[in-house]
């Protein structure tokens, strides 16, 4: 990619903070410009800011994003065959990360199953929300870096791969996302929409679903914002020539009955064995019936193949094909607390971000990003919003190598559970709508 | 100065970004953390660019110019006796910056015949605006380094001292001014007001009286802008216990005759010899009185002073007292181009900015820091906005040593001046308002 014009950084920050419009050169110019180190950090900062607070159209965000992309390589599938020789159509998944989110691990290899290719390059986690990578690191002997041919070779012969992204994917985009996060300008629509994406777009898949968490566990807390990001994602995608679709889904509780590392992967394996939690199973079938959609695979019945073994079978070949042991025992936390129901009832409410906090402060995530995951660590849940409870019940069972964490977890946990009268239900709703 | 509380700067960040107000703790932290280094440029400028939008309230604005001005040294000047032991009241002139803007040369000295002490510690020009360093360094042997001890001896033996600022005063504004300069912050009338009320502060002077320029050539283009500069400002003196005032001025069209180094000095001496132009002489006589009366002395007569001869003595010992001779020739330019009349009629308009990118560009004034100016350089006028004049008579003088500069400056004057029919008057309010 090269600048064609040259501009001052000074007059592209003037502009948007004026309320004005980039134009597609300045975009190109300002990308390329900053991921070269000619635009110093302090005025990308001051651009950001200048974005957050006034926006970027339609427009905009798609050269943005498109100067993203062009910033380092692009990943292309379309030659992808199966070993029978036959065309793979690729199509992947991205989630704005959410509290007990370990749909990737049973969805990857559940729509691998009906003959797509599905490229999960997958990253860590920071803060309360896990990395999908973090906790298949928890089975003994799995490596998350894959070579290109190896993944190309893994994608052919097993139909799916989780691994790390590696290359040199949107390089502007993890040069900006950095300094994002130190300037208070993580929260802006324009500049989500455009890393997820760009970083997508990049990994070349033709068809791509959006799992757009919204509440109290999601980066998005209202339905309004979340609905906006998905809507311009799809915009976003469909301007790159990319199938997509979105689901906005509940975050206001945790996913399944797990958040951590290795407890995410068994309740993964339960689900793949044809059990687990049902909004996990809802979850996975539902997302893995808009990728094959998208793929353009139609009458497929993704809820049959985890009944028959099917995902199962692709799990453990494409476990296998990383180095890992699908068999293997997984990693188990030295110590455990419960927290008990304090009381008869309906329990109402069991907040997501309470729940995350906990199991990160418990060793399943980090703050920094050098630090070290405990594999065994998290919560363990016993029961969900809905669920009728007896006090003196168990309702948690917190787990860590490092008993001086049970006291952060607890404190975390502190007001997270709301048990009401029986006669209350909650209102749960997975799924909230379709985004097309 | 020392931060009571600690703050993340992403919540500081975030605070602003959002519309909120900042606690004064939050301001201190900020300011102490960022001279430090302990709060990174890109995240000052983030800062600065949420605040350049969202704004800072009259509360804000006086803690942020408390924090700068407590950065640094601040300098006393309440045991300053004259030599004869009567005690001297400071007083101070500060001007938003113009072209032709020479006042501080003639104006310090006349004040000082009065009994006031006048710290003008001053700067060098960047841009299309000259720095009153840069005129008087045009003097041979004139030096605008001073230190401390000296300028307390010259206030109390002369009256009057223009010099760099030098030392450590204000240094958060200094390293907060560099940021602003590159990110598009400049133009905010928070950050302007506190940075310029935290160096005058910081310089100790009992009363200060603003000239806050409005026009093509100013920093505010329109009177709305300058009039928020100058309440701001105004507030922020009362606020720090200088008495403070400040005059609305007109910077549509140059002040004086003249815009360069030794051609404005000379300007200037002719002002204090009881001659000069009409609009210099004015704003001179009714800044000065304006500083007396802030600093408590009544019933002067500056206009006399500068008839009588007696300012002229100030100033030629001032310039003495700092290394230069005042008798001695001053530097003129090797080349020299006439810009003529084009038609007979009104001179109704000459455009401060246009004259000043003009004096630059013929080597008065620095692109960057580093550059050297020429001290017989510059634009020297023939006429001013009002006068009548003749196809073919001289408009303006350009002036250089380097007549490869000739061609930008008159492309800088081209459409600059405009020549109307002889009825027409342009109105011109050179003093548009006072505030107080």
């Amino acid at each position: 990619m090269n600048a064609q014009e040259t501009f001052a950084a000074v007059d592209v920050i003037a502009t948007k903070r004026d309320g004005g419009k980039l134009t597609p050169a300045q975009i190109i110019w300002t990308i390329v410009a900053y991921t070269r180190g000619e635009i110093a950090e302090e005025q990308m900062a001051a651009l950001n800011m200048a974005i957050f607070l006034n926006g970027m159209d339609r427009e905009e965000i798609s050269q943005w994003t498109a100067a993203m992309i062009a910033s380092g390589e692009r990943l292309d599938f379309s030659a992808l065959r199966n070993p029978a020789g036959a065309r793979m159509p690729t199509t992947d998944k991205h989630s704005t990360g959410g509290v007990g989110d370990k749909i990737t691990l049973p969805l990857a290899p559940l729509v691998a199953v009906f003959g797509a290719a599905v490229p999960q390059l997958s990253g860590r986690g920071l803060g309360h929300t896990g990395g999908t990578l973090d906790k298949l690191e928890a089975i003994p002997g799995w490596r998350a870096d894959v070579s290109r041919e190896a993944m190309m070779r893994q994608l052919s012969e097993v139909g799916a791969v989780i691994c790390a992204a590696g290359g040199n994917l949107a390089p502007a985009d993890k040069k900006l996302y950095a300094l994002r996060d130190v300037t208070g300008t993580v929260e802006s629509i324009p500049l989500i929409a455009s890393s997820i994406m760009s970083k997508k777009i990049a990994e070349g898949t033709a068809a791509l679903v959006l799992d757009v968490k919204v509440g109290n566990g999601a980066f998005m807390k209202t339905e309004a914002r979340a609905r906006e990001l998905a809507q311009t994602m799809v915009a976003l995608g469909k301007d790159a020539g990319v199938n997509t679709v979105a689901l906005l889904t509940d975050m206001s509780t945790p996913l399944g009955l797990t958040a951590g590392n290795a407890i995410e992967v068994q309740e993964s394996v339960d689900v793949l064995a044809g059990g687990g939690p049902e909004d996990v199973v809802e979850l996975t079938v539902r997302l893995a019936e808009e990728m094959l959609e998208a793929a353009g695979i139609h009458g497929a019945d993704p809820a049959a193949a985890l009944k028959d073994g099917r995902a199962m079978d692709v799990w453990r070949r494409m476990i296998r094909a990383q180095g890992g042991d699908p068999q293997a025992a997984l990693p188990v936390a030295r110590e455990s607390e419960t927290v008990y129901a304090p009381a008869d009832g309906v329990l109402v409410g069991l907040d997501a971000m309470a729940v995350g906090v906990a199991a990160w402060r418990l060793g399943a995530g980090r703050a920094r990003k050098e630090d070290i995951v405990q594999a065994g660590a998290g919560v363990r849940m016993h029961a969900k919003p809905g669920a009728v409870v007896r006090a003196g019940e168990p309702l948690m069972t917190l787990l860590t190598d490092t008993p001086e964490k049970f006291q952060g977890a607890k404190e975390a946990l502190e007001g997270a559970f709301t048990i009401a009268p029986e006669s209350s239900r909650p209102a749960n709703r997975l799924i909230i709508d379709r985004i097309a």
